[in-house]
């Protein structure tokens, strides 16, 4: 163990912890660059990966450099001394590579991952290695419960003194699904508490936290979010900043840049336990380049999902929803968070939207039994939604995060290049492909850049003319080339002579009081 | 675009090469944190993992900071001007996903893979889901052939001006195996060019480059490997620091951490392909601890391996070999070079490394038909080695690679802590615990520290009195806490009152010849 004072670097890897040693420091703690050492400040530690500077260069013997990573999760200040050692042989790797090997892993060995994983002691390479072994052999709900355990034992959680939570979340696979941010000021305003952690984007250009991030700060601490759900009875949340499962996070930093998410159900399922939710609807989209192909694709997950939920103590539905095409008019962070606002203020009319939300608001309503009819739960909705009364709730809310309650929609900023895309011939538009929207948005910018998306001008049965604008591009100089280079090769829409046969936006409610029908 | 100023960190991150952008230059060309940028100067070009500086802080807008291997790769001066920018989308990430999904990749794509590989383009995740994908789904013959051609066009080429150019491998797993180190001598001082290039260990205590390198430099460029071993017909040097098969080493830097290592076959068969060689004898040893368990197993590979043989134009046998146990007395880098020159000088007589050395170098002087039958192959061998012509060799190459010829076996410095481990009862050692042998020469340090090892006083079928010392441990302060807790909690030696029957070192010969005997 050697004492060595920090020197903050400011430099920033993302979510890499990195220190940098002395050759002479890293020779007597016997380390070598890319091993990790574990740092001690008082009774926290974190493991960092080591780089060696030579002697005497920027790092000498006694000082230690700290990138911003690190500097956060242990509240560093320059010149505090550290304690710092070699970490020890991880017995989870042994875990892990079990796991490659396609055997199921246990309660212990999966707590073990996940608390090193949330230590940091466990290399990029490693995690790697278990998402991509969950990846290829599956994993079954045994696992996702241990794991959603695990990730919510690892971390904080938020505990409100109240019998009855809702929550909601989406399996994702629709571009512009912005239906969260109706969803919470419709539940919020009929006094149901809600409170909403959200994602960032993992493949698509914007998740829920992204679109939010807009209008006011998502990055709050757990003790501001308990405070803005005792306000206001709702909130719209990133989930990585509240200590709520950081493992999942980590985790989930791993699946992005290899764009798969082996990860979903305990992914989901502990930030929903980490809440404390007792009744959860999950919005599950099925279409040809969903997650979820179809119907019975969607049972299936019910089924794990309601199992996982039922090992939790969470009540669970799920609506099957229509993903053949983006949800509403806009793809991207900033320019759904502008329709979002629209929508609330009556100012735009977006049917889908309108539709999807208030559908997933009366399920809500219903399995928590503060409605009991479906139909005079989704009445109930739609005349908070009419009055403006969801709205005054969802300035409430962005009052209560810290954002501006007063925003304009035509105030929020978006990509200043527009690229329209228009159509060679006249017809009906009878395929949207979501998956080239996606890497649309995603080439643009977003969601890293808010401003980045798509607004589409047409939507799948519409009528257009030759050289009709389909949808226009927002995106910044530097991506321009990209973004037209990867219009010129694809199809994003089919148009044809024929008028296509439309999808309902919602298409089933699944419910375990009707699981007999179901299977 | 951006025109950058090279300020030199002299940061070492091992292989990984990272550049330090302003957080404005990070704006300005749309990258993040743990993106890749293109770094250019003239006609080279390497990829580079981006960190971000606050601005005016260490980094100023102009300027890039560039840590050690991108110093290295770019040969670059402080003050440099570069050529900056986004690394565009990868066609590789698709077919590493292809792979991902299980299903064969063409030469095409492979190449694509390699040629970004060694680029730098693929992240780590990308390379370590390519190396996972191919040990959960394993490679074929067709793509092992693939990977070894790509890795060689992707790098140098060794051209000597030969018609037989004779090599050996071995396929590792038996701990203290310094076999190379005895064959390249004997082969090299009947007349035969042997160019061999070495690994360092993947997963073991010391590859033939760790323990070469205890006595001569081993990090030689083509051209001066050219000079070795057309002055002394061979060479002992490390395959990575010759630009052969670049690709191979950034691959094996993925395995060695996750402890596996599915490339093994074209990562051999590429770094034959490359220096030229036409004759290969390998050495496939067999165990209940080896990567082969059996002599079916052993035969299997060598049908993989003679089949890429065919294809590259390599002739090649293999000899199966007794992994029972360590071979010689030695394990560890330094106290293995010594060992090596203690019976090239004939001042020790070590039987079951002399043997496997003779019969490997036998094989080679048959299937180059050099002589033609085994029984004299093996007797001018043997003559080689005991008339101190392989010792006269051994120290021209010695010189030739720029170490010091007159090195004496005493000159060597071993880890100045040494533990003992001893007997609890006497008897016959009965099993030695290759794997645990290779835990604690890790544990120990090895092979990153050089002088860090074990000798070995007792081996199979030895009596032994209670108290009486079984091994050694040689290491530095800071592993001895883990060396012994180690040895605390595991048995190393098992030790019975009947004494064991002791199979051969060589368990048999494999030749294409004799195809239709074997299978």
């Amino acid at each position: 163990m050697l004492k060595l004072k920090a020197k903050l670097l400011g430099i920033d890897a993302f979510v890499e912890t990195v220190a940098v040693l002395s050759d002479e420091d890293a020779k007597k703690l016997g380390v070598h660059p890319l091993e990790r050492i574990v740092i001690r400040k008082g009774n926290e530690e974190v493991a960092a990966i080591v780089n060696v500077c030579k002697s005497n260069r920027r790092i000498k013997p006694g000082e230690i450099g700290i990138y911003q990573e690190l500097e956060k999760l242990l509240k560093l200040k320059n010149g505090e001394i550290l304690e710092v050692s070699r970490r020890e042989e991880l017995v989870s790797k042994i875990f892990i590579r079990k796991k490659l090997d396609g055997k199921e892993l246990s309660y212990e060995e999966i707590y073990r991952i996940i608390d090193d994983t949330v230590k940091r002691k466990l290399s990029t390479l490693s995690l790697s290695a278990l998402v991509i072994a969950y990846y290829v052999h599956g994993m079954s709900v045994k696992e996702a419960v241990y794991f959603s355990k695990a990730m919510v034992e690892t971390g904080k959680r938020l505990e409100l003194d109240e019998r009855t939570v809702a929550d909601k979340h989406s399996l994702g696979g629709i571009p512009g699904d912005k239906t969260s941010m109706l969803v919470v000021p419709i539940i919020a305003s009929l006094g149901l508490k809600i409170p909403k952690t959200s994602s960032r984007a993992i493949t698509d250009p914007a998740g829920t936290a992204d679109r939010v991030e807009v209008l006011m700060p998502v990055s709050l601490g757990l003790d501001k979010m308990k405070k803005v759900v005792e306000a206001t009875n709702g909130c719209l949340v990133w989930g990585g900043s509240l200590g709520l499962a950081p493992a999942d996070d980590l985790i989930i930093n791993i699946e992005r840049p290899l764009s798969i998410d082996p990860f979903l159900l305990p992914s989901i399922m502990a930030k929903k336990y980490a809440v404390g939710a007792t009744h959860v609807v999950l919005d599950l989209p099925v279409g040809p380049e969903a997650k979820l192909k179809d119907l019975e694709e969607a049972k299936k997950r019910f089924k794990q999902f309601w199992e996982i939920g039922k090992e939790l103590k969470i009540k669970l539905d799920c609506v099957v929803t229509n993903a053949y095409q983006p949800l509403g008019t806009t793809v991207g962070p900033a320019i759904e968070a502008k329709e979002v606002l629209e929508v609330l203020m009556r100012e735009k009319e977006v049917k889908d939207l309108e539709e999807k939300a208030l559908i997933i608001s009366a399920a809500i309503l219903r399995l928590t039994k503060v409605v009991k009819s479906f139909k005079k739960a989704y009445k109930t909705a739609k005349e908070v939604l009419e009055t403006g009364d969801a709205e005054k709730k969802f300035r409430e809310i962005i009052h209560a995060q810290g954002g501006n309650p007063r925003i304009k929609p035509e105030k929020i900023k978006l990509g200043n290049v527009r690229i329209p895309y228009k159509a060679e011939k006249e017809g009906y538009v009878s395929v949207i492909h979501n998956s080239k929207i996606v890497r649309i948005g995603r080439i643009a910018g977003a969601p890293f850049d808010k401003g980045a998306g798509l607004k589409l001008y047409k939507k799948l049965g519409d009528y257009v003319e030759k050289g009709d604008v389909l949808f226009e591009v927002f995106t910044t100089k530097p991506k321009v080339k990209d973004v037209i280079k990867f219009l010129r090769m694809f199809e994003v829409y089919e148009i044809s002579d024929k008028k296509p046969k439309l999808k309902p936006t919602v298409l089933k409610i699944l419910r375990r009081s009707r699981w007999r029908k179901l299977f």
